[in-house]
């Protein structure tokens, strides 16, 4: 995402309720529900939808930059989800936060670090899955949906040497049954197609 | 492929050196090579050329119908190829011919049998898995090319949910370094994408 530079961005995600720091999860929700986090959220837009749906399940959206987060801000004002929160935090620093207790993943339309040397950087490699593995709580599982199809062909590989097993795999997913991100909304206008998968890893079945 | 019937297809084939019976495995090859196949090799063109430039491996083509195979006769008239051979059977008598004897599965364009209802006879079912099992000598390699986009998924989620783990998954595989069969040929004149994947089954791994 090209980066518009917010003045006093920290200050304005600071004073929002929806925001949270790291040390305050679990407390920030009251309730036991499942969770499920999406990283690299953005502006918002689609767990913002996942939360309105879903009242039942917990959404944690983590983004890195807080002038990105400053929208979601906005979109809030007037609302009352009282299960949705953000934190604005990078992506290396999931374990500090969550141990077995996240249910999904969401990755939606994440940075493809096109060159091979910044492999490692994309949020599908295998540095990042290790990452991952702790948090869960139950069988690992992540959805994706990207344009990029280098990132997808790319993460399909990762995910699959990492003992994941592939589901959902769609090369032009259609627009019902989805929650659309802001990305997604502008390549669909494009006429470009989405990938989709989703991954579950069955580390439990002996 | 829609078959064009031949007059005294089955006759033909007999009489060309290049066809083997069922029971002719291995004694057909007077070498102790590795062997790769190709199930449903069609008219030939993929394996005749795999056969040329690697001289160090057996080749066999499997094709069901005889009607299709007259191609390949006509093909390899004054051609002298050791380590290649022709089986016209169906691919569900694997198990009959090979055991423990295959490095390597081609499935090149194979019928993407579209309805929901005959899933199982496409050649990436985990019904068609089972039977190559033990067909392979180590570890199970398949590779496949189709221009099918629902082939291509379905296969992506069969072979992973058996346990394969996917390799060199390309949505547009280039020219180079490609040998072409005869329908890769017309889809790619066509400008359709050709969808491309190598699977691997570490079940030797503990």
């Amino acid at each position: 995402m090209r980066l518009r530079n917010v003045k006093n961005a920290q200050d304005k995600i600071d004073s929002c309720s929806y925001m949270i720091k790291k040390e305050d999860y679990p407390a920030c929700f009251s309730n036991n529900q499942p969770l499920e986090i999406e990283i690299g959220c953005g502006k918002g837009d689609f767990i913002i939808e996942k939360a309105k749906q879903n009242p039942h399940i917990n959404y944690i959206g983590i983004e890195k930059y807080a002038s990105v987060l400053v929208s979601v801000v906005k979109k809030l004002e007037n609302q009352t989800l009282n299960n949705l929160k953000f934190l604005c935090m990078d992506a290396k620093e999931i374990q500090e936060v969550f141990f077995h207790s996240v249910e999904k993943i969401y990755l939606n339309f994440s940075d493809p670090w096109p060159k091979a040397k910044h492999a490692k950087r994309r949020l599908t490699s295998k540095e990042f899955l290790s990452l991952y593995d702790n948090t869960f709580k139950h069988e690992p599982m992540i959805e994706m949906k990207t344009d990029n199809v280098l990132l997808f062909t790319y993460s399909i590989e990762s995910l699959s040497d990492y003992g994941y097993t592939l589901k959902q795999v769609t090369f032009d997913l259609q627009e019902e049954d989805n929650i659309q991100t802001e990305y997604e909304k502008k390549f669909r206008k494009l006429g470009l197609p989405i990938y989709k998968l989703v991954a579950i890893h069955k580390r439990n079945v002996k």
